[in-house]
C-alpha cells in the first residue's frame, strides 16, 4: 500500500479522513477500497470489481454465521474491532466444530473518521484472518454523516466446514458431563472496559481475544465424537452461556466456585468497576461439554495449545428440572449464578 | 408472535422500545429474539440457541457477498431497510449468476428504537426472503447509546449457488456486445430523495427494490452463455456501473440516449432535486452486457417476466483505449457520461 494510490486519486492516508463520497458507489470508494481494504486483505478472492466472492468449497455440511460489532474504544490493549470482527465470527464457526474458510466484512463509518485508523483497523482485521486461516472475500462500506453513527461499526460474516460425524448441540449434554472451560475468564471484557473508565494499571489487562479454529481442530481430533458441545463465552460471560446451555439441554450445572479461571488483576478490576466475572465477556476463550470419560484426554489436548494452557474443569451437569447453574464453595455453600436479565458492559464487543 | 412472549417477559411490542439490554447478551436478549426475528424470520434452520447455522449444500460452486444498510428514512415508497438489505444482497449473488439460497442478518440498534417499528421491519425482512425464496439462517443484534447510530442499520451476508457454466466477469465483454437494462433507472433513489426532502407528488414513486434471482434465472436458461455480465446499477447508478466495466473490460460503451428508460415522474423529480436519472441507485433492475446474436433471446425472456417488463436495449460496448462512456443523442451529439467522485445521494441504501 503506498500514500498515494498509483491512479493519483491523491487519497491522503496519513492525515484525511472517509467524507460521504467514500461509501457513495463512485470513483471515491473504488479509490478507498483500492488504497485501504485490497491491501490489507489481499488474497486472489477478493477482487473488488466484483459484487459476489464465487467459491468452490470441499464437499460436506457449511456452517454460517454472522456478527456485528460495536465496541468503544476502537483500540484497546490486545487488539482492536478489526481483529476482534475476525476472531469474533471465526470463534463462531468453530464452536460449530467448523473449520472457518471464509469472511465477508461490512463497514458502518462515521464521517470524519481518519483514514489512518481505518487503515491501521483494516491491516489488523488482515492479519488476524491469515493468522486465523481465513481469507475476507467480499466487502461493503457505507459511510453515514457525522454524529449518525459512533466512529466504525463492522459486521462480519463467515462460512466454514463441519467435519463428518460433529454435530454438537446443546440437547446433548447429559447429567454427569463435565465443564471445561479453555482458560482465564473475564480478560477481554475487563480490557475494554478498564480503557473506558480510565483504571490505571501497571500492568495493563490484555483481551484474551484470539482464534478458536486450530483449538476446536486439536480437540475434535483427539475426542471429536465425546464433545456434546461447545460455546464461547462472548456477551453475558460464562453466567449466560451456562445458563442458555441449562435451557437448552433441560439440565442444571454444578461449578466448583474454586475452579473457575480468573487473573487475579481481572478479579481486582471487577471488584473496582463493580462486576462478576462470570458475567464479563471473552472473545478466546470456549467452555465445552464433554463426556467424562474423554476429560483427561481433552484436558490434555488444550493444555498443549497455546490458547488452552490454562484449561480447566470447572463443574459438571446434573439432573435438575428447574435448570438451575449453582456455584458450590469449598465450604459447602451453593449460590445461584443467574444470567444478567439487564445490561451490564454496553459495547464490550 | 404474540404481544408477551410466552416465557412472561413482559416485552411490550406495541409501545415498548429497545434498550442497552437487548444488545448484552442475557436475557433480554434472548426474550427479543424470541419475539421479534425467529417469528417474522421462521425457518428450521434459524436456531437462536446456537452461534452458528449448519447447512448441506447443494454441490457446486458458491457465491459470497455482503452489504450494509444504512437508508434513511428506515420505511419508504416501496419497500423499507428490512425488504432493502434482502433484496439487495440477494442481486448481488443473482449478478453472479448465483441463486441464491441463504442469508445472514446483523442488525446495529439506537437505544430507545421502537420495538413496534423494528416488529415491522423484522416482518418485512421475512416476507421479503420468503418471496426471493431465501431463508435467513442466523442473526445478531447489538444496541448502541442514543445518539451513537442513526435509529437502525442492518447488514446482510448471503450465498447462493453458481449453475455450472456460469462464469460472468466484466472483463468477458467484446466490442459489439449489447447493453440491456431489465427496467427504468432510478426510482429507488428518487423514491427516497423524494421524502427525504419533502417533495409531493400526486402518486408517490415507488422504489423499484425487488429481489432479482428468479429474472436472472430464467436468463440463463435462455441463453445463459451469451451473458457476458450482469451488473446491478445501485450506489453510483447507471453511470458509475458502466464506467466500472469500461475500466474492467478495457472498452468504452456507446449509450443511445433517447433509448434509457426513465419514468416521467423520476425525471422530474430529478429536474427538482439537481440530479442526473443515470447516477441515481436502483434497486430491483439489472444491466447485461450480453452477446450480440443473444438480444432477441434475452429481450423477450426479460420482457416475459413482471421484473423486466420495460427490459430495453440501451447501447453497445466498443473499442476505446480511453475507456469512455459516452451518451449520444439522435441529433448526433455526444457528452462523456463520467462517474461521480463526489456524495450525491447519502444514505440511499
Amino acid at each position: 500500500m503506498t500514500a498515494h494510490p498509483p491512479h493519483g486519486t491523491g487519497l491522503d492516508l496519513r492525515h484525511g479522513v472517509v467524507d460521504l463520497s467514500h461509501g457513495a458507489g463512485g470513483r471515491a470508494m473504488a479509490d478507498l477500497i483500492a488504497a485501504v481494504f485490497a491491501p490489507a486483505f489481499e488474497n486472489p478472492r477478493l477482487r473488488p470489481g466484483n459484487d459476489q466472492a464465487i467459491l468452490t468449497l470441499p464437499p460436506g455440511r457449511i456452517a454460517m454465521t454472522t456478527d456485528g460489532y460495536v465496541v468503544s474504544p476502537l483500540v484497546f490493549p490486545g487488539g482492536d474491532i478489526g481483529s476482534l470482527a475476525v476472531h469474533g465470527t471465526v470463534n463462531d464457526l468453530a464452536m460449530g466444530g467448523a473449520r472457518p474458510l471464509h469472511l465477508t466484512a461490512s463497514f458502518i463509518i462515521e464521517e470524519g473518521f481518519a483514514l489512518a485508523d481505518l487503515v491501521r483497523i483494516a491491516r489488523s482485521m488482515g492479519a488476524a484472518a491469515r493468522a486465523a486461516g481465513v481469507t475476507i472475500i467480499a466487502g461493503d462500506t457505507k459511510v453515514v454523516e457525522r454524529g449518525k453513527a459512533d466512529r466504525l461499526f463492522i459486521a462480519t460474516a463467515g462460512i466454514g466446514l463441519v467435519p463428518d460425524g460433529i454435530a454438537w448441540s446443546g440437547d446433548r449434554i447429559r447429567p454427569g458431563d463435565a465443564v471445561l472451560v479453555s482458560g482465564s475468564l473475564g480478560d477481554h471484557g475487563v480490557a475494554v472496559m478498564s480503557l473506558r473508565e480510565g483504571l490505571g494499571f501497571e500492568t495493563p489487562i490484555l483481551s484474551d481475544s484470539a482464534p478458536l479454529g486450530d483449538l476446536v481442530a486439536a480437540m475434535i481430533e483427539v475426542a471429536g465424537g465425546a464433545i456434546r458441545c461447545l460455546r464461547d463465552p462472548t456477551r453475558g460471560g460464562l453466567a449466560a452461556t451456562l445458563n442458555e446451555l441449562a435451557h437448552q439441554s433441560g439440565l442444571g450445572f454444578a461449578i466448583h466456585e474454586a475452579a473457575i479461571p480468573v487473573k487475579p488483576d481481572v478479579a481486582a478490576a471487577c471488584e473496582l468497576l463493580g462486576l462478576d466475572p462470570l458475567n464479563v465477556a471473552c472473545e478466546g476463550r470456549l467452555v465445552a461439554m464433554v463426556a467424562p470419560e474423554a476429560v483427561a484426554a481433552l484436558l490434555g489436548v488444550l493444555r498443549a495449545h497455546p490458547l488452552g494452557r490454562e484449561a480447566v474443569r470447572i463443574g459438571t451437569a446434573v439432573a435438575d428440572a428447574d435448570r438451575f447453574v449453582t456455584r458450590r464453595t469449598a465450604f459447602g455453600g451453593e449460590r445461584i449464578i443467574d444470567w444478567l436479565a439487564g445490561e451490564q458492559l454496553p459495547r464490550i464487543c
